[in-house]
């Protein structure tokens, strides 16, 4: 038993199996096939190879963004000189890697808890049968009281009063000025499969370079100080517009990295995209609301502002790719399993459609008739000629 | 030399190899291997191919949300009417991803810095020596001045003063008219890899329609408005318990797209889920506090606010497919190399499992037993039959 | 016809294909192909399968996070006692994944807008004409008058007066006590590829253990409760000079879950980061503006804060795994492919480096040499033999 056992083992290791095979010696079919194989191989080692990077694997990366706004703003309407600083202009201020930058504003300030008619124009009414006691409208301001107000025409609500009139949008907006703000965004990128971290302060960035750099997409591709301005040109937004109407915009930074080379050719790339434009028609600009409240006279009151800007979302998008074993031998297998699909296309080149088919036939296969064989004589390891078919 | 190379490159390009076979007439094997075979074949074109889409390379989008709240809301109590807007009610109000509707709150006005005991219940003493002066607790209102007050037995804190009393949170909730506000989503998804932008205002979806839709499952899966009613009753929650304490949905908008078809046939598909439901258990409800400051009387004060309210998450996930060669290849080669396991199983049922396997092993296989061969006799291509072994 | 079909079907179906092999018995070969071949195998079954569980597919989670910070500071400085507690010092204040925790400030109480110089060392200026009327500097807080103050030889400025001097930053931190608070995390993920939802209140952590537990990485790594201090000594930094120049820091939930196994062992697991750490070297440090406004004798007034603080990025990092038939098949396919490869490869050593290369060239090949042949004798399939070569 033992004997049998290492005898087996034995013949395993010591012999070797390999396929036999027919050479055809035939132009026609010896040229289809090493061009099909060429094929293969070209793609294999081509596309999937080179162009794809086949023999690499990939990871997006865990990042963290931080954004500072600089720059002053100025208005000077209804009487009023006003300065507006990153106090001021920004929601939120804690530098989020989405914030919106205020271009113009309605404001309506001392507004206290009370009764006072709708905007003429909306919720109108005729007689105090139109405004249903202690009922809602989903658009209206506040609560209605039941009374029609004859002065407007419109229901009395119980709202902070005065209510907001946003009929009238500023135009030119307000501050025009932002085109000139900056915006400076920090970002720290992290590749847990390769273990690599970067930030976009890259190597060639330093303190001396970022206090005087401004981004520009040719001459300074690297700098994280963007102008407003350039920004919304880049996306390739019309600024007056945006910033009376309000606007959203991408800030895409693309770490797209090859870490078979040096980490530090690991660079970010900076576009700029519209991200709800005027393509789609419906719903363009961007506010929202906002109260400042304080007391006055032990009277809650509040500053209500109706904030267009433009919302700035910064989308970190990330591949990194670096050679892999895993992927390399899958590409390769995978390949070799494609080249096994070339040779059944040539197979059936060889066996169907050559004028020699039953020639090429007989060579490739041998028959095993059992059924007219007899089932006694197992040695009868005969050769099946094409005479017996 | 140069004759050579010529010779052996027109060899290699006018021969072409193909494996011989053996043709074996057995039912069994026949029937046994076929059927292998053809289940491989269904496994990768059904499965592979048409269930899993394995021609297909796939990408996930980048994504930008924007979402705004319209409603009012009226409470009533402690004497004093008074209407929330969107201004009021929102957190953070500028329109983010992620954000609270207060649906009920603890309000604690004209709180200032000083001295005064903390809450009855919490933090209890009978003598001074149980408030160590100058030292904090972990849950406490401020720093313990080392008193303790008889009229509350508790320990005096300097702190905004009075402390706030969260004991009884209102039941109901007092702003159930949250019931009834709407929640307008604008998602506007990018595919990198296919160089396509969608956003959720689709084909069907203008203007006009925004204006009088509301969101059903069933008859208006498109419209970006909600009720908030309807998201919580859909992601399963109980508004009023919802409301009263707190909790957090996830709004899931859903891009699975098939870029083989008409980019008009990707539309986004929005389900709810509560997030931290009472699944767990522990901890359930969601609350934050949130003041505001102002003078009075050149003394600092504020009105402390502990929010009850619905957080909403708005969770882009999307899933884009197209026709990609690469992963077609792949498949088809990996299925080839299936393929090759079938007929290695169909061997050694063949070899080893049939009565007649001795005479199929001579078939397949030609020995050379160079042990037993004279050396010098090259050409001694002899088929070794079975007696010889 | 119906006969022909019959019949060809009933021979595809009885028949089988296998391929005749060349059973070369030579140590040498046998020794080196085994070898190979035992290799690829160890690598499929071995690395593949075992290391890369290549038989499994993978899903990503969307996830929501909740944040709570707990603790009070206590601030002395310039004569005023103050307290402060969680709505003062977290921005923003509604729980987001992303906040910042006050610890440090300089506070510029009761600005109202006027004209005022600007800071000394900043926008120096000798006469008016320095200062040119109605620009704006890009790091000024305001619009130039075109008036040089004497006093301080800088410019004078319409801006919130008096500027902010932030020259000198408090030192020690005003917050040291931020060292003790502690925070909260709430996290819930959903695998939607396997229709899985986790939250990080695991099976084991209960109400009654979250009320008295405190993380620690070894003996509570699932105690969702931090403390800021342990936060910023597991990602390396020192607490005393983060507080003081703020700075941000990573919080990495990582949800690295096996689906084969129960799901309960499918845990968080927490690590710390420094994220815009000082290894840059540049722009270190973390702060932010922020205004409190109000109203004081009918005028608009605001405390500007200017915050250094420690942001806090909760970054939830996951990659669940389950058996799929898929990869797995994709994976054995893809393997057999490299199986196909080594068989190459020994048939290379086989026929070209062996001194025996044309005996087993000739055992393995058959050439049909179709120029020589009689073509009208289909049935001559003879065995080539190297003499006639």
């Amino acid at each position: 038993m033992k004997n049998q056992i290492t005898s087996a083992l034995s013949d395993f290791f010591f012999e070797y199996e390999t396929p036999r095979q027919v050479l055809v010696r035939n132009r026609r079919v010896g040229v289809v096939c090493r061009l099909i194989q060429l094929g293969v191989l070209v793609y294999i080692i081509g596309w999937v190879f080179i162009y794809e990077k086949g023999y690499q694997s990939t990871d997006t990366a865990v990042s963290s963004v931080f954004t500072k706004m600089k720059g002053v703003g100025y208005t000077n309407n209804s009487g009023g000189e006003r300065v507006w600083d990153v106090a001021d202009y920004v929601f939120p201020s804690q530098g989020d890697s989405s914030f919106v930058v205020m271009t113009n504003y309605i404001m309506t300030e001392g507004q206290s808890m009370g009764t006072c008619p709708e905007l003429p124009g909306k919720h109108n009414c005729n007689t105090d049968a139109d405004c249903e006691g202690g009922s809602f409208k989903r658009t209206g301001n506040g609560e209605m009281t039941g009374v029609c107000v004859n002065r407007t025409k419109t229901c009395e609500v119980l709202a902070w009063c005065p209510v907001e009139d946003d009929r009238d949008v500023p135009d030119p907006p307000l501050l025009l000025s932002a085109e000139n703000y900056t915006l400076f965004i920090k970002n720290s990128v992290t590749f847990p499969a390769f273990g690599v971290s970067r930030s976009n302060l890259v190597e060639d960035v330093d303190s001396n370079y970022i206090s005087s750099c401004l981004y520009h997409p040719l001459s300074a591709p690297l700098c994280p100080i963007f102008k407003l301005g350039d920004i919304i040109k880049l996306s390739g937004l019309n600024f007056q517009t945006v910033a009376k109407v309000g606007g959203a915009i991408g800030i895409v930074v693309d770490w797209t990295c090859n870490f078979d080379v040096h980490v530090k050719h690991c660079k970010p790339e900076y576009t700029f995209h519209g991200l709800y434009g005027s393509k789609e028609g419906s719903s363009v600009g961007y506010n929202f609301r906002f109260a400042r409240h304080y007391m006055e006279d032990k009277i809650q009151k509040r500053t209500l502002l109706k904030v267009f800007g433009i919302r700035f979302d910064i989308i970190v998008q990330s591949l990194a790719r670096k050679f892999d074993i895993i992927p390399t031998l899958t590409a390769i297998g995978s390949g070799v399993g494609i080249f096994g699909v070339a040779t059944v296309v040539c197979d059936l080149v060889l066996l169907y459609l050559l004028p020699k088919r039953e020639f090429y036939k007989n060579m490739k296969f041998k028959y095993t008739d059992t059924q007219v064989q007899d089932p006694d004589s197992e040695a009868g390891s005969t050769e099946t000629d094409v005479s017996k078919k």
